[in-house]
């Protein structure tokens, strides 16, 4: 195993656990040449997952034990407390360690977070990991966070998300000085709760793009590298958007399917519709990065397919690259001296 | 003028005032044969727009001059106190005045509410207005409230939310006993915030079809006929919603337009593509209440158009004849006196 950049992945996390996780990691060594992958979790049913795709020999592929289990649905506290050999728990262990270079999980939201903070430590100057994803819109993409780790945070968080947002859209899509905004549910200075207001100050008054409120209209419409919210307002919105996607999905697909005149259509129009079907294909934009860390994880969504959770590979290989909690870490760093020496 | 119910129309307010005002009045008087209108607004303004429509003469539109006009950017206190001639304000005053069965307005959201809520006053038992709106789900439609009326909504507040839109969904779609869901960012009752957590608490000993924590993508999933939600979280929802219809609407065209072959298949398809966007037309769900009041106000979308704008006239029309006002406040006291009893 001479590859550059090692991940590990927690192979029995998310909803279906070895049977995506298994062919996502053979996708993902197609992909990309200088990764190796480290699959985390029962030993015998990892190795039969790869004998079923004849990968026993995958010189890329090895193999670290874990008894335990993280469920969907337990408690992220006991979590962090019962199953310290779950495929979770070693996956990001072995990132502490200095065995693997990142960790992806599909598993337990609050369990990854949780364990993730307790193992690999904050960076000094965050108080809070954060959710970051891509989010497409009109005229390219928009990093958006938090999107669930956090609720109720406060201005400092806001301001902590859109330090570490702006730092990833330099390193991710070497932007100099990415576009920085913050959501609100109006343009106009009096509309927004106190947390947004006092938010809004701390940002203007930052070294960091800001250019003010963004609508919530406004993370598909473009113009705008990273949007900034409390994790619960971004949650939903990631959730609301990804059920509006699939409605207008089935009803585009209905469309066609309703008589043999316009099955006959959808037919003839499916390189068209598969053409934008990619172009919005939720699955390209799976992964998102818990920011904060000293050390690089990356959240898949729990019902990932193989394609979706490859992805989230690729977007760990590129934060390893990048170095970016080096680099958040080192931004940090010289914006707390300025407030200090400010 | 001997028809049933009588709307008044903030024939000045929204981002095209007139120019989609008129033509909506003319709309829904095609649509509906038991409504008559009053304009308010400007008097010559509005007898020019009317001529440009050869409706001078139309018996079910009526003109009531008001001087004054509230920006769409303008403080709602500033309005509420230096306005009392705005077209918006004298809108409301009829509905007051009993010379207007209910007002419907695109003006300025927070103005409409405060001064809404100062001419109209509120049912006993509820603090404050929310906005409420149907949205599209793949079977049917899901009522949803607050949508920016209230930002840091308590407990109590999203108890109230239920009740209002329970019994809105009772009155407009005939529904014996609504489900209710609460917007949270997961399904187990460890995740959300304190106020969700609380109001769940509120919900699950109240007598409403309670069914518990929504996510996001349970908006347009279906099976829940009211969502409850804060404002702040509401709205950046629904506009995100919005944000990503239109750009989906536009990559779908884009994929169709890009060669002659996908230009001819799109013509071909054109009746197809028409049917699927009349499906999800958001003109068609233009119209959001003001719920809580002692009487009928609906705000439509400030950039709506005719179509749009008529639709939100027809909202207010089913509202009178429901008698919804009447129905939250009836509802409202006998579960205060069980309350009170229990």
């Amino acid at each position: 195993m001479s590859a550059k950049y090692r991940i590990a992945l927690d192979a029995m996390g998310g909803d279906h656990g070895l049977s995506v996780i298994v062919p996502a990691a053979l996708e993902a060594l197609k992909q990309y040449n200088d990764i190796s992958l480290i699959l985390v979790g029962d030993e015998q049913k990892i190795q039969a997952a790869l004998a079923e795709h004849n990968s026993r020999d995958n010189q890329l592929i090895s193999i670290r034990h874990a008894s335990q289990v993280v469920g969907m649905d337990e408690s992220p506290a006991l979590a962090l407390k019962k199953k310290k050999d779950s495929s979770m728990r070693v996956a990001i262990d072995l990132v502490k360690q200095a065995d693997a270079d990142a960790v992806v999980s599909a598993g337990n939201t609050g369990a990854l977070m949780a364990t993730s903070r307790f193992v690999l430590r904050m960076i000094p100057g965050i108080d809070r990991p954060a959710l970051c994803t891509v989010m497409p819109s009109m005229n390219g993409q928009t990093h958006m966070l938090d999107l669930g780790a956090n609720v109720d945070s406060s201005a400092e968080h806001l301001y902590q998300f859109a330090l570490m947002g702006s730092e990833l859209a330099k390193a991710i899509d070497d932007i100099d000085n990415p576009t920085v905004g913050l959501l609100n549910i109006g343009a106009e200075a009096i509309k927004g709760n106190e947390q947004v207001k006092a938010a809004n100050a701390l940002l203007a008054e930052s070294p960091l793009n800001y250019i003010g409120y963004v609508e919530g209209d406004g993370i598909y419409l473009g113009g705008v590298d990273v949007i900034v919210c409390d994790g619960f307002v971004g949650n939903v919105a990631l959730k609301a958007s990804e059920g509006l996607a699939k409605m207008i999905s089935e009803k585009l697909k209905a469309s066609f399917t309703r008589n043999l005149l316009t099955k006959l259509l959808g037919l003839l129009s499916l390189p068209v519709l598969n053409r934008f079907r990619n172009e919005v294909d939720p699955r390209l934009y799976n992964g998102a990065s818990l920011l904060g860390l000293q050390g690089i994880a990356v959240k898949s969504h729990g019902g990932a397919d193989s394609l979706a959770f490859a992805n989230a590979i690729g977007i760990a290989r590129t934060e390893i690259i990048k170095k970016l909690p080096q680099r958040i870490n080192a931004q940090i760093a010289e914006l707390l001296d300025l407030r200090q020496a400010g």
